[in-house]
């Protein structure tokens, strides 16, 4: 039986999970690979955290990335940690040194996929990354290897654990957004400072990664537009169920003759949907194809053995290229690929706004939807009160850059208190 | 760009979406392989069928699996036959001579799947065969490189259209089994002698291929224990969908200490399973593994696109396989492993009991049941007339020996007209 000695740098949830996972599986995997695998160093920051830690003593833990780039031995480094520039220079001095590289990080993926990818072939290296999205669920290298016949022309995520347990709670227990919020942070499930989350930024970075490969282009985090689910309430949530859909914060990727747009935002998802059933901290990934049509891929997106699954999967995949002497040899294609102004795409929505409970308030917002193009498909008055009255409307698919005009120029109107909320309906 | 010639062995649906699906996206999948693909040759029973289909003159048509055999040019032979036993001599052919084969044919692979594979990697040839199993989906590849990692302990899947269609019909439309099958032959969902799906052997060869690959196992279609969807009336789905559950033909496969069981038969499934979701002719396959948790994938069960997309992409790792010279080259792994004896396997059971609307009936059934040692968990009398009554029960999770013993003795009671249907639960 042949021997890989490989490198960790971190050592976190994901990076503990990947010792415990492979201590687990040893026997199944390196019978599969006809090699043995040797977690020999891991790069940490504090050596005394870890003493507590129920590490193999046989590990030697470092605080010296010097200590591993160094080390001939390690042919694999698997990058588990947080930072997006470290964990870049960190990777690149291992593709020179001819080690080959697994990252779980996607903030590095989302930023500089492309140049590392295209850094590790002149090294004849590889760069694997499937953990990077949606945790243990296979998607990198479906996409690839798998979808790859297929002009794939929209990929739709549930990509986010954290939002999308907050929206299954209000919808199933009637709980507020701060209540959920609060209650996933006691928890553990969503962080101190929940931003990256509930703002959308994580499943942008994650969107940006699945269009690059999917489209063959070369997208990064700052080609999406995001809006993060903050101001949803509990009465958009049953105004959606009412309506028969289910509220998530979907990721959506599309790419037509126009260009690739890319987009993170609360959708209305008509509840029959497979996507509408994702609940909990589950992510989902819908891909559409000319080929093979739609195809879903749904899983844990996080977790310490989930996101260790894909890692260690990763690493299995580099050995097999080892010891066939093929690592870094597979081609990626990319294009330079326009992006569509988001201000351009089109979608129903969903509206709410507060309005004065007075005559002539209706004709106000319905004139000003008419000067701009917009149709209305229905238009609900709800909780009314004496003063103040709540409309709800659904209108038809209309470019973004108009539906956002016609309300900034209703926020002018004195009937009109405020405009609730403004949500995509996605009809798929 | 490099260049490689391919045959098509049949030229049916799948065959002509291939033909088609190749055409559309030749630049995009030439493009990753750096590789044009020329369909050479295709091999059909009959020449004069073939004129009115519109094929590229490019392409010769034979009636003689020798033309091509013979040929040196062709690198890949694509078998979209039907038939299991000349599918095989085929493939073994092609194998001699060095030609790496795609397979869409899921009667030769559950048959004969770990054999050929021995046989490929004997001529240092590859074989392939996702579109076996699920058209579309990206499930065979994901299998054995991305769950690798994991040990697989069970493996649901709703992989026959045919039945899936008629059971969803009959429960969003209140149709009868004898209806819906009617019409789906009238739509040519399902085929004039729908035996094959109906009675659960698709399924059955598809999950024997899952289980030979997930479990590392060598099993075949004949280890699989099948019972059909025939006996399923409209009665059951009412029942089903007021306890809460839906109606699917399963096809599991699970792996513990004891071995591994393999059943194809119709289940209750909780409604708010991802699986119970999975409607119309739609696939999809819910594998666990002990790192990644529970993951599902989704799709096209069937198709010429869906299919077509998924011999594609193996005839794509094929080419990329060749230039790398690299073919034959994947390690499978297995194992012998006992099978389970299928009446040990133990589930909750939903039962219907056509019986004598009379004193003490209730009793006698009660006792065979206590006398098996088997629970009752709910117990409702339907549907009374003055002579007849329907029962309808839940039993805790017993052995299927035990409750068909016990069913058995209850055939024998006067009382008890007919056992109208016995149903596994599958809590999950």
């Amino acid at each position: 039986m042949k021997h890989v000695a490989i490198a960790l740098l971190g050592c976190g949830t994901v990076g503990k999970g990947i010792v415990d996972l492979l201590e687990k599986n040893a026997d199944l995997i390196e019978e599969q690979l006809d090699t043995k695998i040797t977690i020999k160093r891991i790069l940490i920051r504090n050596l005394a955290k870890y003493e507590r830690m129920d590490l193999p003593k046989s590990i030697a833990l470092t605080t010296e990335f010097s200590d591993i780039i160094n080390d001939d031995d390690i042919e694999i480094v698997v990058e588990v940690m947080g930072s997006a520039d470290f964990a870049k220079e960190c990777i690149e001095a291992c593709f020179k040194k001819g080690k080959s590289v697994v990252s779980a990080n996607k903030d590095v993926i989302a930023d500089y996929g492309i140049p590392l990818l295209k850094m590790s072939q002149e090294h004849n290296v590889d760069f694997q990354f499937e953990a990077s999205v949606a945790g243990g669920i296979p998607i990198i290298r479906p996409m690839y290897s798998s979808l790859n016949s297929n002009r794939i022309d929209r990929i739709i995520g549930i990509l986010n654990g954290t939002t999308n347990y907050i929206l299954s709670n209000m919808t199933e227990r009637g709980l507020s957004y701060e209540d959920v919020l609060q209650e996933a942070q006691d928890k553990g499930y969503a962080e101190a400072d929940p931003t990256n989350d509930v703002s959308g930024y994580d499943a942008a970075r994650k969107i940006a990664i699945l269009a690059t490969l999917g489209f063959h282009s070369a997208v990064t985090f700052r080609d999406v537009a995001v809006e993060g689910i903050e101001r949803i309430t509990q009465e958009d949530i049953s105004h959606a169920e009412e309506m028969g859909y289910a509220v998530k914060l979907l990721a959506i990727a599309t790419q037509s003759d126009d260009g690739i747009s890319l987009s993170v935002h609360p959708a209305f998802i008509p509840k029959q949907h497979p996507l509408a059933n994702v609940s909990g901290a589950y992510n989902a990934i819908y891909v559409r194809g000319n080929g093979v049509g739609d195809v879903m891929f749904y899983g844990q997106g996080a977790g310490a053995f989930p996101t260790a699954s894909a890692v260690l999967s990763d690493v299995m995949n580099v050995i097999l290229h080892t010891n066939l002497t093929i690592t870094g040899k597979r081609g990626y294609v990319w294009h330079q690929v326009p992006l569509v102004d988001p201000s351009h795409i089109e979608a129903p929505y969903y509206l709410r706004i507060i309005v004065d409970n007075a005559p002539g308030v209706l004709s106000s917002i319905a004139g000003i939807f008419a000067e701009n193009g917009i149709s209305i498909r229905s238009l609900i008055q709800k909780d009314e009160t004496k003063e103040v009255a709540e409309i709800v409307l659904l209108i038809d698919s209309s470019a973004d850059g108009l539906v956002r005009d016609a309300l900034q120029r209703m926020t002018g109107l004195s009937c009109v208190r405020r405009i609730a909320n403004a949500i995509r309906v996605i009809e798929i």
